[in-house]
């Protein structure tokens, strides 16, 4: 089959893809079709002209349609013959889903920060590395001038912003338009309960403090955000790990035995959509059941919930709180990921622990500086926010593409990874054989930092996993560094050095 | 004696006035010679040309001078005739100093909150009244265009300050010359050594959770600033409360004492220049015992210091981390009272505990928000810093003088008040019949906030002291509050209504 032929209204009825520019429309549409076998390797795809005149679309439509296509490394141009599908990248398997006879074991107090202290030394070695572990955008994505123009703007308003005193719990303007903006989540609460905090780890940290005590049990996915470790071995809680599935998130199953078998569980902190490590989006009917399960259990259910807004298509996924009628859920959300890293803007609706909530940030920082909240007040007010999304999560989606080729090529057989709906991480589970904390080293001696998976469980499950993050829009750059990160993998695996500190090693094939 | 001579010498001879403006040397003058009773009630004040001739001054300096002495309610004139010395005040005593046979009593959980949640909730009630009650100096008196100023040139030189996110720990330019500056304040660590906080209060959290357990046993200063009270309830600590002197700061005997009788007290939380709300300046041998005593009991001390460069003349006095030589001394300081309120930025150097300080700063809210810290860093590298705090010394030394004059004429017989060297607060023992709590009623419905004596203990020791500060620049509008609360409190004790709450009374009188 040469080509294809469509219906124009199987391209335009997609009802998902309503709010997506056209060119990506249909360069989504190919992409399904040859994702689906429909379109195999070496068929030759349809000339710009039958493009432009199948799909009613205008040459620059097509030839953006394509050079997306061309991007992920779709299709390819062959000089005077037009575009061609492909040769099929090798079929690497997504991560394992937990195995259901897996129980969670014993609560332990958390030991994470030594380790991510070792972690912190060897990166501010090599300060030039590119970070392919974080979670933070790259700042082109995020808009830089509009937010400084607000900046003066808002300055010019009100000169004493940076002088004068702020209200308690955040600027009132800023509250009243996040109650407003949640509505769409289906959160429905008030300005005042509404308390802003530094960033969403804050949040988190106030959350735990308002529903625990030292040496309580604490319930958390597994794999787990190791910023969460740290904040529970830092109030000296324990964390019961339970297991999550790369798709659906936290297993409500695993979390409802562990209920029933540790009546000292205090508190279950859930990342629902774009969970972290594993990039899953919890599906309704799991959100529902599992605030159902927590209400039931009389446990707190704390939801840590930065990534939504960065899920694909149109209207983001719903928090938890959506389904929560008795004040169950504490809602910790930020703007640090989807808006702006350099402002720490985030926030806390406490549930039944509301009160409690306000009186320990109180204690613990006073309201926030005013300049930012005001500044972001503004910009949410517009549609300015709601474009910038768009454009953050489609320029994210390409990034995520480009580097799952890059992955499948480049790394070691037997490497499995997740394809998540959103955000910049990939979870990449390594041959057995291969230790994530060995590959960190030789990465890192080779100007690239990951996130190995030893900091993302206190059980050592995850050793040969990593949080690959793809935090460039240059995507050369990315293939280059997955490309230099395989080979990596794949010496080490060779040389049957993959679980030794490779440093020594690797100096000394530069000499 | 009509006038009084001077020596040219003897005025210009003074060296702790070096740093002040001429008029102020010569105000100051005069002011110590009325204290000092050379000069009394009634006597005359030079002419003005004689008082150029004497002083070898212009006229601006020699009006400048009489201004302020008039305006401290020191001398006045009358038409026709000239300046001069106004009637004595009555004469008020100062606040006692502690009983030297009042020991500490058992450490207690605090319990303060609820007291303050009530303050809060009738404050809200009166979002108009005149705050009598805070530490934050009048906006006036902040660099609001300068600081403006100086964020659109950080946003100009570096736009993606609002985008990026910003190094662990803060601005390494900002942690650079803040360890140069505390140099000057006795104090010698590296940039590596300062970790910023939101302010001050997250520095005393960090220090406090650094340093104990919940159940832990923390010596506190009596009276006690209530926010301090509220962070060790809102960790679950109990507070041991040490006598402090008005004049002096905390009884150190009286810990020494505490120190042998509770083994289990895990730190000893002190506020050593401007002690709130007492506005004692310990001495430097106090300084100097206190920190050999803690050193000693291997106790830790954590030392709020935010006030200290708000203590009149120059240099300002030392930090106790000045004689730390082994790591006992926490620091935690802010510049939101002597800068910028609203920009919320502390630090904390955790003496030998600093690497623990800063994985819980890492865990609890991550690195501040750069943008301040850049424009902070930018002032302290200029002698502009430096140029505003000697203005708003000078300031609120007027404010406290005519504050002190108002107060001695319009509160009822038997009042006592402190002196401060510095600041804005005035600690008020009302006579023993009269309860703070119910003036704070009285007085919230008559448009003025104070701050009660019920929130700075956890013993009901200081139920008929209030806290008041004077947090304007129009000494007129100070007047008229002192005025009216004077006469509220005058009334109360008249009326022998003064235990019980005057809300409904007040009402009445008013229709």
């Amino acid at each position: 089959m040469d080509e294809l032929t469509f219906e124009r209204r199987d391209t335009s009825a997609s009802p998902a893809s309503d709010s997506q520019p056209l060119y990506r429309q249909l360069a989504d549409h190919y992409r399904r079709a040859i994702g689906n076998g429909v379109l195999r390797a070496g068929d030759r795809m349809p000339s710009m002209r039958a493009f432009m005149q199948r799909h009613g679309v205008s040459l620059a439509t097509a030839t953006e349609s394509y050079r997306v296509l061309e991007r992920v490394a779709l299709i390819e141009a062959r000089p005077r013959s037009g575009y061609f599908v492909r040769a099929p990248l090798a079929a690497l398997p997504a991560v394992a889903e937990p195995d259901p006879a897996l129980l969670p074991g014993s609560a332990q107090f958390v030991g994470i920060h030594a380790t991510i202290s070792a972690l912190v030394s060897k990166f501010q070695r090599y300060p030039q590395a590119l970070n392919l572990g974080g979670t933070t955008a790259s700042p082109d994505l995020y808009p830089t001038e509009a937010l400084r123009q607000a900046t003066l703007r808002a300055l010019r308003r009100e000169p004493t912003l940076l002088t004068a005193a702020g209200p308690d719990f955040g600027d009132p303007a800023l509250r009243a338009v996040i109650a407003r903006r949640v509505l769409e989540s289906g959160i429905e609460i008030g300005a005042d309960e509404v308390i802003m905090t530094h960033g969403g780890i804050e949040a988190v940290n106030l959350a735990l403090r308002a529903v625990t005590q030292p040496g309580d049990t604490v319930a958390v996915e597994s794999p787990c955000f190791f910023g969460l470790l740290q904040v529970l071995e830092s109030l000296g809680l324990r964390a019961l790990e339970i297991p999550a599935s790369p798709s659906t998130g936290l297993a409500i199953d695993a979390l409802s035995f562990a209920l029933q078998h540790h009546p000292d569980i205090k508190a279950v902190v859930v990342v629902p959509n774009l969970q972290n490590p594993l990039g899953s989006v919890m599906p309704d009917a799991h959100k529902a059941s599992l605030v159902e399960l927590c209400t039931r259990a009389g446990v707190a259910l704390i939801e840590d919930d930065p990534y939504r807004e960065l899920v694909d298509g149109e209207p983001a996924p719903k928090s938890l709180k959506a389904w929560d009628t008795n004040g169950t859920v504490i809602h910790c959300t930020s703007f640090n990921k989807t808006l702006a890293p350099g402002m720490r803007i985030g926030w806390i609706n406490g549930g039944r622990w509301h009160p409690r909530v306000g009186m320990l940030k109180f204690a613990q920082s006073r309201h926030n500086e005013r300049l930012a909240q005001v500044v972001l007040a503004g910009f949410l007010e517009t549609g300015a926010y709601a474009r910038h999304l768009r454009r953050l999560r489609d320029s994210l989606r390409l990034q995520r593409e480009r580097m799952a080729a890059a992955i499948t090529v480049a790394f070691p057989e037997g490497t499995r990874f997740t394809s998540p709906r959103g955000g910049q991480c990939f979870w990449v589970e390594l041959p057995a054989a291969l230790s994530s904390a060995a590959l960190f080293d030789a990465a890192l001696d080779d100007g690239l930092r990951i996130m190995p998976g030893t900091v993302f469980s206190n059980t050592g499950r995850f050793d040969h996993f990593i949080r690959l993050s793809c935090p460039s829009t240059d995507l050369e750059l990315l293939d280059d560094a997955v490309r230099r990160l395989g080979s990596l993998a794949r010496r080490m695996l060779e040389r049957g050095d993959a679980h030794t500190d490779v440093h020594a090693d690797t100096h000394a094939a530069k000499r």
